[in-house]
């Protein structure tokens, strides 16, 4: 009878928490929560009462408030994790899986002890592993814990397309499978401008620059702030696959979905095509691939694999 | 005939400036130049590539980039100035102002070399000094160098209003005339929700407590971050004065003004209420006030001043 | 766990029904279920399928139905009544009553039979009666029936008072109490211009012309129409209380509510301030009046009584 | 220097052209001017007064009139031409013909005197022939006479893919060549959910009943309504392609283009695929057509040139 509002937690107050923070105020999906470790807690307080400051001109009503107790997350909807180290330049994303790790574990645990129901959208790299982790620990089903790079990937290519062709972002699509960054396997014949295959308005070689510029876009953007990561993206990323689930919009993403046969694998993370909605993953979509894609979706799942190898 | 988006540029990349950035290219207000000196070009140009790559996944289309070089800017229809030295706990604004005036000259030199049919919105602190610096230096008519702060104070005062009455912030107004945080003069008589006045809805004690926190409400976020000050109210303020301006919207907004005995002062900016449309600073808005009101001014005039003779 | 779309019915899908069908998808605020009688079942069905097919241009999702069955509304969280007949030149609001209070009975009926738990937003006129026959047909609690008529005068209020001073509409606002129309009771000492009381800045002569042209401001445009009622405006304002309702936001604004000895009538349904949220009607504002706007207030609630004596 | 909002005629002032006009002061894309003939001067003028009454409560700022002098029009940036006889059902569009040659004849006179800068897009059905009507007698160049179909075709496509695969309308994408309605000629191959071919997910059969579907799909809501044809989604569609426009978003959208050897036909109107953006058609796209599509749009072009042959 009585409605309230969605309430949506972020793990992890730094830019890439908290711009997510900020775009899911501006859409007024839900009242969010900025969670960060205690001794980051007062500047994730400085950021929610910043982002809150900018309601009454921007035109959202959210309440936005920063914490370092898992209390105040209490009966969350939905659960971004973006909390973790940053990769640094040079540093591979290997390099941070064992402590990311910790923090997820940890994490988990506190999210599952005080929102029980709710979908968890993982951020953190290496996302495969990480999500898997989170998974494996939060005894969710998989419906419930999601995996964001593909997002990611299709907007960076979709935005060097876009300039490449001079044409509006809203008429590119993209397509990738696998990994994030390296290991992600982009399905050129599934992309489009206006619906016309990519193929046809651009040279192979152009793509393939551009698929190549694709999978190092997160470095490009580490390499050029010099001290940090992408975060504005990927905070876009992540508010459009929590819209997805808030409003039951059945959207087609590419997401890093827990994998039971699809594809051929098993007890794995992986990006695959998927429905997200209210039930969260509500379907892996499941393609013929050419003998190529394969192969390099066999590297990608290796890759993952190693990692999670690593792991246990 | 043929129609061209407009151009936006910001100059100062640091976390007000690209925020501004990407709320200027979510609302698809034109294409955004960000502007650094050439030591954080490389920064610059990497949170531009960052927020444009969320326009496929924000549906928005705006070029964004950064630079070091005034060349990119030409021909902008409106220039947003952000640069200058940060506001660090314990630091007054006063000893911003050697350092950031020197800024404002020389930024204003390029922006008036490559833009010369601009409107400059001034943030920098003080920004009623920083104002007037830009407004001689650029030979601009008044009605094309605004500076910016009674926006976010009001901003502030109606978030603090609406958690106190815990009613939508789209019902709260404020009203401030004067300089910025300690020397803001709030009108609580012309403050209201849902057309209420604010006296008849809080006790005095409380909408005191109000005031006072809003008139620190910079140095609360300051204090939080502990490294840093706001960034993300300050943005929507700058964005919604450009929103004006670009649409033409004749909003009534408190603005950072030149007077030329408007309430009794001359050569002087000074906040009060104005029209923000497509000439920019339309018209300022001329109110009785009450004896104390008028003391309160002067007192935040003559601040001004101070500040101005220390300049010159 | 699930995640499910609001569901919100509109009963009528006449030009005010079905703009308001249309804002509502528009906002995303949930899928909507289109009613009316068999004879009017199939151009519901086609208004219904037309606006849903501009779902893909204009971005949003939102299943849209047209029927004239009130098991497709089964479970709805809203219900917006638009049912009745529609004012036509020369015929007072009385006139209409007789009819749409039958009609308001059977629409209740179903109502209740299918959605126990909605809240019901009543648009027919005349409001006030048509909210109170809805309001006891229900048997529901008094927060969950309400009318509407005052967020649509001050919208034409603060139209023209834009007008006038040629302003953006964003920043005036309109303060009414009583009943629709005629009998509405203006609060002009609570109506500004970007905070500033509209008695600085209008003459008393054209307040009172302003006044007066909202008062007739329906009849306005039936008379320019010359077939049928306004509906554009009428739209936007339910639109808007629903999203209060939806998104629990806690506005201030003016609805027609049950009134149990609030401004010294009982039993009775009047224009009063409010604020809406989640839980509907969440509260009634007691203000002070002047004598002469109690006098007037005292006209339109004796306006009302006479219309209800009718009814009974 | 001084900014100034865009303008916008509207030429008819029914459904579609009220509908059109709201959604274009929904976005804020300039302000409106809704044409009428004499006899419909008033309800014009009436429906431009409700839709402008509710800007105020959905918070767009637009001045909109309705008028019959085309005085009123001056130095538009862009005009609508939705004026003529509507469709009914069982009227043939070539049936609709010779009454809307005149119209157009008529208003592009005075388009043309008024606003002889302006682009023009044309929906008066049959549109392929209008839209030649309007060129010819504009003397424009073809970027500025541009006819509305495929973004309707395709928009109705998409719904009816959307409901098949129960998915977000979204990612849901369509293609469509040749004339409108019968005329209309679906590359299927090119249309998608998510990026991936709909042939891989929807039965040639059910593929084959949802293009029957699109192409009878105005009449289908002719049949529901009774009494007047579609306007939500055709009005979606204009302002889509008007704010492509005046927003140089250089969109890739199906339009009603002037062809000069592309695809094989000179001197006629036909639907392709195009790039829609500042300077109005930008770009034709050409595209490789199967045996089967060209024999099929040869028909429909066919059927565009004897309409035409009707005309001369």
């Amino acid at each position: 009878m009585s409605i309230k509002r969605k309430k949506i937690s972020v793990i992890g107050s730094g830019f890439t928490g908290s711009t997510t923070a900020l775009m899911l105020a501006q859409k007024e999906l839900g009242d969010v929560v900025l969670v960060d470790i205690p001794d980051n807690e007062d500047p994730a307080k400085g950021r929610a009462l910043d982002m809150k400051e900018a309601g009454p001109v921007q035109g959202f009503d959210a309440n936005i408030i920063g914490t370092a107790d898992y209390k105040d997350t209490k009966e969350s909807d939905l659960v971004i994790i973006t909390a973790g180290v940053a990769r640094k330049p040079g540093m591979s994303r290997d390099d941070l899986m064992n402590t990311n790790a910790e923090i997820m574990k940890a994490v988990t645990k506190d999210i599952v002890k005080y929102s029980p129901d709710s979908t968890i959208i993982v951020l953190t790299n290496p996302v495969d592993a990480m999500a898997y982790t989170v998974f494996k620990e939060s005894g969710f089903p998989k419906e419930r814990v999601i995996g964001q790079s593909g997002v990611l990937d299709t907007a960076r290519f979709r935005t060097f397309v876009a300039d490449e062709l001079n044409l509006s972002v809203k008429d590119i699509t993209g397509f990738v499978l696998g990994g994030h960054g390296d290991d992600m396997v982009p399905l050129i014949r599934y992309s489009y401008a206006g619906g016309i295959p990519l193929e046809k308005l651009i040279s192979k070689d152009r793509l393939d620059d551009i698929v190549e510029r694709t999978r190092k876009g997160g470095g490009e953007i580490v390499g050029l702030l010099g001290n940090g990561s992408a975060y504005y993206a990927p905070a876009a990323s992540l508010t459009v696959m929590t819209e997805a689930i808030l409003k039951d919009q059945r959207r087609v993403l590419p997401s890093i979905a827990y994998l039971e046969g699809e594809y051929g694998y098993k007890d794995i993370y992986l990006g695959v095509p998927t429905i997200i909605g209210g039930n969260g993953l509500e379907e892996i979509i499941e393609l013929d691939l050419t003998r190529e894609e394969k192969t390099e979706l066999d590297k990608s799942a290796d890759s993952v694999k190693n990692t999670l190898d690593v792991l246990t």
